[in-house]
């Protein structure tokens, strides 16, 4: 291999670097007007009279658009989401933040000038903030067509947990509680959308979806998907919240055709990002295990509530997701579970990496040690026993093909000296806790195309182009690509170019969410370049009067095995097929398409080409009196397959496992009576680079037999394990179990002084 | 046909109506500067010094470039051209005009002023205006490489013409003239460059060859060919022009990457057009010619010499298109041609609408008629007696396949009243004349690829795109090429879109130049959609449980041939291809090549893959006092093969006509020692609305076989006739016969003179 596994400095740090990168926010273009939203002062009305018209009369002023205004289409993300969603209020709002009304304006202080004017008379109705009194038999309604305010619920079972139950040596039942926490990327959202007078809307979004966000546009507009174009700008970050519609696109539209077809632009303050975005999912997870006397794993119920506050979103899709992954990292025969989302009057709720795992991998993982504490079995040899291995079928059906885990468990247990660190921790307060993960790559929900496309241009001079509709939003799918081409083709790598999705320009592509990008798109642009290498071959065999199979290519040069002296340039045979004789450039096309399958009746299913896996030892030092956690370390095995950038890796893994650590002991976006007390980074707790511990980044020896040169996902492996590693680590340091996140002082501290009044066991918070 | 051969409106009315056509003058950037060029005061001299100082401490200036800071790379045209032009003057200037340094600067104003402070030090040399005195030995050398100032020179000679001369019944031979005129597009020269600071180099350019323009641009900057790009915006106008290189583009590249990677705007004024561009060629061209007693053409020796100014750039292979084309009109089987391209101190030439045809068909045509008087047989008679036939092959060896010329003949003969109007005119002082000329359909120079590569995809909302480098610039390619695509497709013509050129992004073209874009450019589209087509009968056939031959499409649906109740949407099959597992979207590709031949050493070829045909019959009134020709009618036939959209097909005659008017009878770039006095629309003599005249189009009924859907070249047809015509048509009202163009009121008051006081004969001028 020559580029593949290389640590190659990843691709956009340059133009980041130097200022030349242009986001949305840096977008101008001739005539571009300014928007601004009015949102919902109240958690949930009814919309009486809107009055419009002094902000129309305000000089500056040159659209003001209210339901009215729009078309009447309730869109959402499709597919087995629910539509719940206007893109402006028609008849009810139903969070503090809805969107009422919206202005377009010469600039952004008239805009926000304009929106005081707008007189909304609203009729206040009762509003509900927690799942579980959602619940409650004459609760609210949010949606009048939610019956119960339950926008999905599953009830899987396999095997026969009750008689499980019944044979097991022990029973363990626990309640977790997570948290709901932002993102915390740097661009907010924003758009600039030109709806032209020929009736063809573009829209410049920092989107991580640009194919999907084409379509869900096209569907709130109701235009046909062509009569929409989606370019993605550079983007500052998503971490999976800018997957599906923002409001602001289709509000955008409509004020850009109603002021005379305007570009407008409207990007999110940061409160706005606290106060209407997606962050992640708050859930209440009840987990009931039974095990065996010598400590296997016999049989899981699970009792679920995820919040999904006021419309669902992608918020179905993640329940799904819930009730299956976590099932796959250890054998365990029998599970069953009970899993409802619920609607509140709070702002929607949105992917963010990890998708749902670093809820569940808390609870499960904070629960493992409970019982092999209580066991006597170390948590690490527990593990080990109970372990996923390659070759096995889960219970839900998931065929795990290659499968470190036990070689990441064996991995952080050696590398962080666990067993001279551990349980010694009580008397000076530190400790080593261990935790685990599965993670998906790529997930096959529905049955239609869930692949990837990718055309590789090989031009005059040499140069490569590699062109897919997968997004670079900073993650290094660019660099990625980049060097897969210049394997296939045996080209330096710095003869590859990767364009920028255009929907327009660039083929259909579901976007990197899933930490499908490097398997999907990845193996779409091999496909795509073996195929161009095929077309090359072809014109250089004709050239070197050789058979076409009978060549290689090293370094821009294209070779007859074993002669190396007849020899051709990259460059001269692609000049040749383009300008010989019915000449054409060399583009080769691949279409990635995994053999997975979706939940049956059954609900069993292999959404996944590839499964990842990763173990994490966290140690901590707690202060007794403050209750301060100080993470001392935090060592992470990584099964991400074959790695083909070390340096990008590693920093997917440090990134991801910040956001783990944040997750874990600081960041929590509360709401006391629907109303946030912390809506800004300083306030809301997002660790800074002083917060960074040194974090042990190792790669398992894993490859995998589906992913391009044995790549599998890692960009969620990150986080998952650390809420649960911390937190056991803590009960290793000074005996108690924090079963809601975040690992605050307060809590520690409160846990700590119920202990030492208790008579006996494990104070629980 | 649903959609071919209707009088659909061209696609780009709409955007230049509503005035949202961006064209490069309106382009603006983030920081972007404003670049002007300083020009040689003097027609040809050494470059002792220059002075950049003042102008760089002006404030606002960004950048000051001079030949110092360029790579001394001599570019050019490729391929037969002499490469002889440096992006600015290094060693010596070679016209008033010549580019000597350059600025970029905050604001026009700015960079105006920093002009007037670069301080040049020139050694005037003597130079040469006029090609008959450059080619005297001892005459100014305007290239020392160059000696005799020759830059291209043929001599070529068919069966035996000196032999014929000796049979022939008759020999006459005559000189003719023809003047310098520019194209008067109304967009002027303009660009705007940005090179990055990572190396690549991206130009709007509204050029006409936009492949062609990045291959040179790469050249003159000594970069990799895809290290430039080149987008076009909307263009207004070029008529061959805007083909080649202007320096201008390497210019506003250095100057970018001097100021740090400013994007830096270029636009001539109009004066610079006139000093600086690439006006139509001026020739002087002496024809002999011998025919037999009753009318046949026996043998034609030609001598031809090309004014080419100061650079060579496409003057060459204009020099050979001269040699060959108008051999082609008539069945003549003895030939003999001697022609040279001279330098001259002044501006170079470029392309025109015509390519070297209004010059030699202003010759032949008008000698013809000289003939047909001398030997008392009728000119249209004379014309039909001789014309080229279908399936005749010519003396240069072109093969000619459809052929509507005897038609056309016999159509304006008839249209115009010939009969009744010819001959009578000497008393009333009216005439009419009648002209021919052949065309060429793409014009084979060398052995690589001159054909056309176009994409067509299919959306799943059933949109077409139709993505071709062939670029747009008011011509109607758009919507020849949507057409034809929907034609094929059988889906309404609002639902495809054409995409614009940008190097990046579409396949290699040779652009609009030689009538080629119909025939090249429209093939490559109807072989991607009938590829496109393919696959998406594949995807219907499986849903319509059919096979895919015996399908059929209309109006946007897709049923089975014989049971219409049997169908299914374009949109659902696209939709389906792309959306089913393992799917992508429809992309057809097509590559166009024409089975043509170019010049061998026995200077035969078969160039064209299809030539085209026009007759013209115009119709005069000479005021014998003023001199005053007033064009009372034109009447033109033409064979365009089968013609695809009448609406744009008219235009094109027309507009083409409008030109050879100008050329034929007020427009004159004149050079007075070199000085030229009238450089502007209003002194040059271009005709506006108030001089066009009643213009009779006919198209012949002609299906070509080779053109998609029969047709042929004819944006070219209109302009060449009309100088012989018309002075054919002044001799049959007053008897006088003019041999230098234009036709102006002077020349035919002198000639009538001259008339009156001869003894016999007519007069000449």
């Amino acid at each position: 291999m020559s580029v593949i596994g290389k640590p190659f400095p990843i691709r956009d740090a340059r133009e980041k670097a130097l200022g030349t990168a242009e986001y949305t926010t840096d977008l101008k273009m001739p005539g571009m007007l300014y928007g601004k939203v009015l949102r919902s002062p109240i958690h949930h009305g009814r919309v009486l009279s809107i009055d419009t018209s002094r902000a129309e009369a305000l000089p500056g002023v040159r659209a003001v658009i209210t339901g009215r205004d729009i078309k009447p289409i309730i869109y959402g993300f499709g597919w087995r989401h629910r539509k719940d969603k206007y893109a402006l209020a028609i008849d009810k709002v139903r969070y503090k933040g809805d969107e009422i009304a919206a202005v377009a304006a010469v600039d952004e202080d008239t805009a926000e000038e304009a929106l005081d004017l707008i007189k909304v008379e609203l009729e206040e109705l009762p509003a509900v903030f927690d799942a579980d009194a959602a619940l409650v038999p004459g609760a609210p309604l949010v949606h009048d067509d939610a019956p119960g305010n339950i926008v999905k619920a599953y009830d899987i079972h396999k095997g026969d947990v009750d008689r499980a139950f019944a044979d097991a040596f022990k029973v363990y039942e626990h309640r977790f509680a997570t948290q709901r926490v932002h993102q915390s990327y740097l661009e907010p959202y924003g758009c600039v959308v030109h709806w032209d007078p020929f009736g063809k809307v573009t829209a410049w979004i920092g989107s991580m979806n640009n194919s999907g966000i084409r379509l869900m546009l096209a569907d709130a507009l109701d235009l046909p998907v062509t009569k929409v174009r989606v370019i993605q700008p550079w983007v500052g970050g998503s971490f999976g919240s800018k997957v599906t519609l923002c409001n602001i696109y289709p509000i955008a539209a409509y004020l850009s055709k109603k002021a005379g077809s305007k570009p407008v632009r409207i990007i999110y303050t940061r409160e706005e990002e606290f106060y209407a975005s997606r962050p992640r999912v708050s859930c209440v997870i009840h987990v009931k295990t039974g095990v065996t006397r010598d400590g296997c794993l016999l049989a899981r119920q699970v009792r679920l509530i995820n919040d999904a506050g006021a419309y669902s979103e992608m918020a179905p899709a993640m329940l799904e997701v819930m009730c299956h992954r976590s099932d796959s990292v250890y054998r365990i025969p029998n599970v069953r579970i009970d899993a409802k989302l619920v609607y509140t009057n709070k702002s929607s709720i949105g992917a963010y990496r990890g998708y749902g795992n670093p809820q569940m991998t808390f609870a499960y993982e904070s629960q493992f040690d409970v019982i092999a504490d209580d066991l006597g079995i170390d948590p690490a040899e527990f593990r080990l026993k109970n372990a996923t291995r390659p070759g096995d079928v889960t219970t839900h059906g998931w065929q795990i093909t290659s499968c470190g885990l036990p070689d990441a468990i064996e991995t952080v247990r050696d590398r962080s000296k666990w067993a001279e660190k551990r349980g010694k921790g009580r008397d000076v307060a530190r400790g080593v806790g261990m935790a685990c993960t599965i993670h998906e790559g790529d997930d096959r929900h529905y049955l239609g195309f869930t692949g990837s496309n990718a055309s590789v241009e090989i031009h005059e001079d040499g140069r490569v182009v590699v062109i897919s509709g997968e997004g670079e939003y900073g993650q290094g799918f660019q660099t990625i690509a980049a060097q897969i081409a210049a394997e296939v083709l045996g080209v330096p790598l710095e003869s590859v170019d990767v364009t920028f999705p255009d929907t327009d320009r660039t083929p259909y592509a579901l976007g990197p969410w899933g930490s499908r990008l490097t398997i999907s798109g990845g193996n779409a642009v091999r496909m795509a370049a073996e195929d161009a290498r095929k077309q090359l071959f072809e014109v250089a065999a004709e050239k070197l009067e050789a058979r076409a199979e009978d060549l290689e290519s090293s370094e821009g040069r294209i070779f007859v095995k074993g002669s190396i002296e007849r020899s051709i340039a990259v460059a001269e045979a692609a000049s040749a097929a383009l300008y010989r004789w019915g000449g054409k450039l060399i583009l080769g096309r691949g279409t990635e398409e995994p053999n997975t399958t979706c939940m049956d009746p059954d609900a069993q299913s292999n959404p996944c080409s590839a499964y990842s896996f990763a173990a994490q030892v966290a140690e901590v030092e707690v202060d007794r009196k403050t209750g301060q956690v100080k993470l001392l370390g935090l060592y992470t095995s990584n099964d991400g397959g074959n790695i083909l950038n070390t340096t990008l890796a590693e920093g997917q893994v440090v990134g991801c496992a910040l956001q783990g650590i944040g997750y874990a002991c600081t960041e929590n976006m509360m709401f006391i009576d629907g109303a946030q007390p912390n809506p800004s980074f300083l306030q809301s707790g997002v660790p800074n680079a002083l917060d960074v511990p040194p974090i042990d980044v190792h790669f398992t020896d894993t490859d995998d037999p589906y992913g391009p040169f044995g790549a599998k996902g890692l960009s969620e492996l990150g986080a998952p394990p650390v809420a649960a590693a911390v937190a056991n680590a803590i009960y290793d340091a000074v005996g108690v179990r924090l079963t809601n996140l975040p690992l605050a002082p307060e809590k520690v501290v409160r846990v700590l002084r119920q202990k030492s009044t208790a008579t006996k066991g494990d104070g629980q918070s």
